[in-house]
């Protein structure tokens, strides 16, 4: 991506979190990145282009963090590296400080269905997260740390769709994701972790 | 609530569906129930006011629903009743069988955070989902079927939020939830079921 796209794609972002979704205008971004209409519309004929390029990056993104993380605990554990991707995905970064940014990411979700584009990258989003709690619990698994009959796909799913649950939470109702971390610590010491496992 | 309230209030679920939440209008709800707009605002002065009264409507027949579900297997066991719950909402019922019910639904949540009177409705909807899975699982502690250490008000928080992770994803990503009903079994026996207790 040049440097003007790159400006683009992050004045977006800015406006995202000022105006909301069903808001945003090119107009709004020409005003945050300082450029005129025109060279927007250069770089992306439509607001949907624009929108799914701010997509792709926040995705490229997305895929530094989780690796980050994982690559950080790997020598803890699976437990402790599926407890730090939780706490990582559920605690503000710069990203999502601004409190209409996850605002902003919910009304595109809620577009998806109609939607194919975004669809198609905020199924993206999960994969990632799905494909790296799996190798982790795989690998948690194959080090005896986890119960051998834990279905790494499984637990995968249904540690996603906790998390973004609790995201979810969190916008709608500001649901303190840090209340659940008790529970899921004790599915992850029930459910997981072998009896002679130890960390 | 008079007859033509509810006529209204009906029309108004019929419209979201159709429409969207972000393109719905007073003239779309008047279309759908064959009422005039005008007769609509002597019920109704705003579409707030109409789409607050919709979730009021909502939340009352979701109370009877979740009743329904646990008096129904009251006498199954708590592990049972869980997984009823389960089933029962992120099943499509009659109140969801539109794909364009849970959209509209989850554009209302994105607006949470912008709209108090949306927020508060909400919460309401967690709440009562939370005080029955509690009650549920404080009954299942004290039948001896599960854990002695297991936290009602933690399960509950847990369940719910996976529950409502697994409709939002279903809504975003068209991903079955029928397919985390084995690790939600998991979790029911491994960290709640008592080792002594059956069913």
């Amino acid at each position: 991506m040049g440097d003007a796209a790159d400006d683009i794609v992050s004045a977006t972002y800015r406006a995202l979190c000022e105006h909301g979704y069903a808001d945003l205008t090119m107009q709004d971004i020409a005003d945050e990145s300082g450029k005129s209409k025109s060279l927007i519309h250069y770089h992306y004929d439509t607001k949907h282009d624009l929108l799914c390029a701010f997509l792709d990056d926040l995705h490229d993104r997305f895929v530094e963090t989780v690796d980050g993380v994982v690559d950080d605990h790997d020598d803890e554990g699976a437990a402790e590296t599926l407890r730090a991707i939780y706490i990582e995905l559920t605690t503000p970064t710069d990203e999502s400080k601004f409190p209409g940014f996850q605002t902003a990411l919910m009304e595109l979700k809620a577009q998806a269905p109609y939607d194919e584009a975004f669809r198609e990258r905020l199924v993206g989003f999960d994969e990632v997260l799905e494909t790296h709690v799996e190798a982790v619990v795989a690998d948690g698994i194959e080090r005896g740390e986890f119960r051998a009959d834990a279905d790494p796909e499984m637990v995968a799913d249904f540690f996603v769709t906790l998390l973004l649950g609790a995201q979810s939470r969190h916008v709608t109702t500001a649901t303190d994701p840090e209340t659940l971390r008790t529970e899921l610590d004790a599915y992850i010491d029930a459910r997981l972790r072998s009896v002679e496992g130890s960390t």
